[in-house]
């Protein structure tokens, strides 16, 4: 099926354009933002519902979550303490893109907030290829994946600002090499920020939440 | 990007014709096949590893691996048994589809075989999309994911013939409701068979072994 080829160029480029007006509105209301990604079940709920307790005394945090399906996981931005969260059901596409961010972005009075959370529908392949219009691009790694992903999935581990490696209390109880993790991260994103926590222990969260504190000042 | 939708449903139309294609020819040489499906990191390729041995004493087994990038799958195949192991490098594409798995069998003289696996991209989103001609499609979930998958990927739960749950192992250290998790796959998909296993340990291998020898003796 060549004739797909030219016809997704054209949509990347039609959702790059999309995705610099995005990033315009969001820089000028002087947000910052973040496209969480990650395979399904790796954490990206459970990292959002662990962050926003400790941010939201002082500042104001926006979620849009995109699903295929349920508000679930938009429900729990809510309860975590999210002062919008707003659900983007993708309708069964795999992805996030900037024209359903761009809907959502009309729905927040942007100036409002201090940072905005863009957790993607769960998939290592296919939100690589679609910007958003974010500042920073977070990829969450999951200890039980399996050590072997920066090689299978290179697309998503190349384009990321910063990495978490969620879910490291399980580190006794699964063969994962981290030496062998990390130099396939290395191959692909040199120097790339990295987070190792537990969601549920708590370990290495203060990191990431000073990350997160760090860029939301600048 | 209207435009997209149409372009969509004749590839879809177009793979569908092809997978007839294929399933025909799989038949005909009397192959009982399995499309293995899974996220990232489920087990797809441990679950090969462990059901190969206990299999081709008796039986000749072909693999067809479809991975974005590398041919470690492929190579683990190999070496855990499989008579035939064929890697579907996709470049970049987030599944296989019927080309694609129609380029691998020209590549088999199928008669020779008598189950051949499907390991599909790890992505619980767009395989669901791609009939590709075998005889079953399984799904691997995976306890780390969590319990909430059927309810945020029902296209994937809906439409498998078996399913295997994997690293059960993991259930003492993971808050997973087995009740809840199941309610949701029988919501989608009642009576679907279902193997709870642990490729680690072995636990529940023996029900997943007896189902495919069925089903290769049929």
């Amino acid at each position: 099926m060549p004739l797909n080829v030219p016809i997704v160029e054209n949509i990347l480029s039609a959702n790059d354009r999309l995705a610099e007006e995005n990033h315009s509105r969001i820089e000028a209301a002087g947000v910052f933002s973040i496209n969480l990604m990650a395979s399904p079940g790796a954490g990206k709920t459970s990292l959002i519902e662990k962050t926003l307790p400790r941010l939201t005394d002082k500042f104001r945090v926006a979620v849009v979550d995109g699903d295929i399906a349920t508000s679930l996981d938009a429900d729990r931005a809510a309860a975590a303490g999210a002062q919008a969260s707003i659900q983007i059901n993708t309708g069964g596409e795999c992805h996030l893109d900037a024209v359903m961010l761009h809907g959502a972005l009309n729905q927040l009075d942007l100036k409002q907030f201090d940072l905005l959370i863009v957790e993607n529908v769960g998939n290592l392949v296919c939100p690589a290829d679609f910007r958003l219009g974010t500042h920073k691009s977070v990829l969450i790694a999951s200890i039980p994946e399996g050590d072997d992903k920066p090689y299978k999935y290179p697309g998503m581990y190349r384009g990321v600002d910063a990495l978490v490696i969620n879910k490291i209390d399980l580190l006794p109880y699964i063969p994962f090499k981290m030496d062998f993790f990390q130099r396939g991260v290395e191959a692909l994103n040199q120097g790339v920020i990295t987070f190792p926590v537990s969601c549920s222990t708590g370990e290495g969260l203060d990191a990431w939440i000073d990350w997160l504190i760090q860029n939301i000042k600048r």
